[in-house]
């Protein structure tokens, strides 16, 4: 059984939205909680996620109520209102007022949900609520093939605990494909919106599958104060960034037909976000990680495109897996490796690139390989 | 037999650099030629695209030696001597300067030049000078699956004629992997550097296979005088983006992996270069179009996220293929429209995508589809 915070419920449900497991999920706080949350920054966004910022504006929340199978994007205005009908149908089963209920699709866009189904899984939902996360992590995933969860403790008896779903369409631009955060610390005096903010930069924004952005990003913390406690900020945002890290790199591990975890560092640049950005986001090397091929010369090319001067000469490229580090570049040319042992090596499901490229600021982002299975998922994922 | 410019002689050679077809090649005009070039912006070039930078600063040329298999690119200072040394050898078989022969190179990063091999194909490829520009075209394939050629009359008696290479890492920044024009009209009084440019901006850098920008691209042009035209300024910038506009949709097609060729048209916005870039270089748009899927979701999904701000309620989003268009979003929602019968249309080896967004200006981009052909290409092009 995972560990929970205090005063959580969770639950979840199959009304066929999807063709199998959980399609509709319920979390509920006991009592009303703040709420923080990051929404996709996508020019087109879902209905949920125009509605989820509304409600927040107050600062609490007591429950969110989540669909998979169906993004409710690009719906015109019956998407909105049917948006708006799943937070009221979820009151209702709950007992609480619709302003009180966040909402999270996720699934095919442009295809109006089908609200009989809706109206079966929340009020079945509602029945169903309980101790055990599980019901409603199922209820939250669509390609992806694990359940995503992360705990932190910030003391013995207060805990921040996270749920992420998210396989393709991944380029969080200010939050992911829907993670949830719940804790039962008493965050009164934090800043919770500039925590959450700081714990994502450092975290979901910093993960890629594909480069694209999703219409129905959103990340939400909800916090309380069940359990007494009042954390400093310090170890509040450590637990919090703790937890949306080992999130993230779940959701990256988890991408689309990926077979490992690919973690770009880089170091001495001006921008080494935008570099290493670029290296993850690069199908050249996505799919030479995929091959296992030390083909270091892609990487290169990829950071040389990034946009961000920097002189080859002062550059060097290594690659770590299983506890190893092999040189790959250096001095404006190749390093004398094996390349056999590399490939071995690059068999490893967790793999660093680290490049540094001599004096300035360091940066990290997750990514995965690409491989037939991406290509399999997405155009066989038919609408 | 393919009709080319007076005045210029191609020739290739086989020397054991790439698996299969000839790797070297040799493009010679019979007098100096006046010749301008784009070369890639990537922080990390080749050997070559310096080389023929510096040589190209006099506006003059005489011969052009390409090799392919090896990019001769992050190979240090011996890389950089090995390319001298390549135009050298041209230039002493063909009896001219060194400083009148540019150098292409392309092929794996990061791997030195085997120089008695290039030094025996320069010197076979010299003797076979001929009026057939086929073993020049076949000598600057790599992952291609064909050769890319295409010619624009300025007047019965004066050409344009140019080829190009390039499947996989295209995304050009200013020119593409290997392009190279030819014509035998006099340019005299003509801002050749300037023509170049502004057909370069319409047709190469309106192109993308996987937005991975080469450590090589260069695009020269020669203008060699033959014909002992003089075309007007428009008439040659005319026929010169015709033939650069044909080979770039030559390269996109030809994508590796591709099936086919995807025309993305943005109207209506205050950067729809930006959108339509976004659009074409999105994995989840290339493998929907792979997979004949209408999933127009993921179009409107990679449109939101390229930072360009409009509002998705005045978007008309339509497919075009096999002459019939198909309207898929309207109002800021779906179309009526037949799902079998668009999936049928996205058969085709041609598609056009047309987003409009309202009032505002327009652009083009050329891609192709992305499916396991691409995978496959790059996870088994090993190093």
């Amino acid at each position: 059984m995972i560990d929970i915070p205090k005063g959580f419920q969770f639950a979840g449900a199959r009304c066929g939205l999807k063709n199998r497991r959980n399609d509709i999920g319920i979390l509920l706080s006991d009592r009303p909680a703040r709420a923080a949350g990051m929404f996709t920054l996508n020019e087109v966004r879902a209905a949920c996620v125009d509605y989820s910022r509304q409600v927040m504006a107050s600062g609490s929340l007591r429950a969110i109520v989540v669909n998979s199978g169906n993004a409710n994007c690009c719906t015109g205005q019956q998407g909105v209102r049917d948006n708006a009908h799943m937070a009221e149908l979820a009151a209702t089963a709950l007992g609480i007022g619709p302003d009180e209920v966040a909402v999270g699709s996720t699934g095919v866009i442009g295809q109006l949900l089908d609200m009989s189904k809706v109206e079966k899984g929340v009020a079945e939902a509602a029945t169903k609520l309980g101790q055990d996360p599980k019901p409603f992590m199922d209820a939250l995933l669509t390609t992806d093939l694990v359940e995503k969860h992360a705990s932190a403790h910030i003391s013995p008896s207060s805990l921040v605990f996270g749920v992420a779903k998210g396989s393709g369409m991944i380029a969080p631009n200010m939050a992911t494909m829907l993670a949830y955060i719940v804790t039962d610390a008493d965050v009164t005096g934090l800043d919770l919106d500039a925590i959450l903010r700081r714990a994502c930069d450092k975290s979901f924004n910093c993960m890629t599958v594909d480069g694209d952005t999703s219409t129905n990003d959103m990340v939400i913390v909800l916090a309380n104060g069940a359990s007494d406690e009042k954390p400093t900020e310090l170890d509040f945002e450590a637990a919090i960034t703790d937890v949306c890290t080992s999130l993230a790199k779940q959701v990256a591990r988890d991408g689309e037909g990926a077979t490992k975890l690919v973690e770009v560092i880089v170091t001495g640049s001006q921008d080494p976000k935008r570099i290493a950005r670029t290296i993850a986001d690069s199908p050249l090397v996505k799919t030479a990680m995929f091959g296992c091929d030390p083909n270091w010369g892609r990487i290169m090319m990829a950071a040389g495109r990034a946009g961000v001067p920097f002189r080859k000469e002062e550059a060097r490229l290594a690659i770590r897996a299983n506890g190893e580090e092999h040189l790959l570049f250096e001095f404006g040319g190749p390093a004398a490796f094996d390349p056999k042992r590399v490939s071995t090596a690059l068999k490893s499901d967790q793999i660093t690139i680290d490049l540094n490229l001599g004096k300035g600021d360091s940066a990290t982002i997750y990514t995965c390989d690409l491989g037939y299975g991406y290509v399999r998922i997405n155009a066989e994922y038919h609408t």
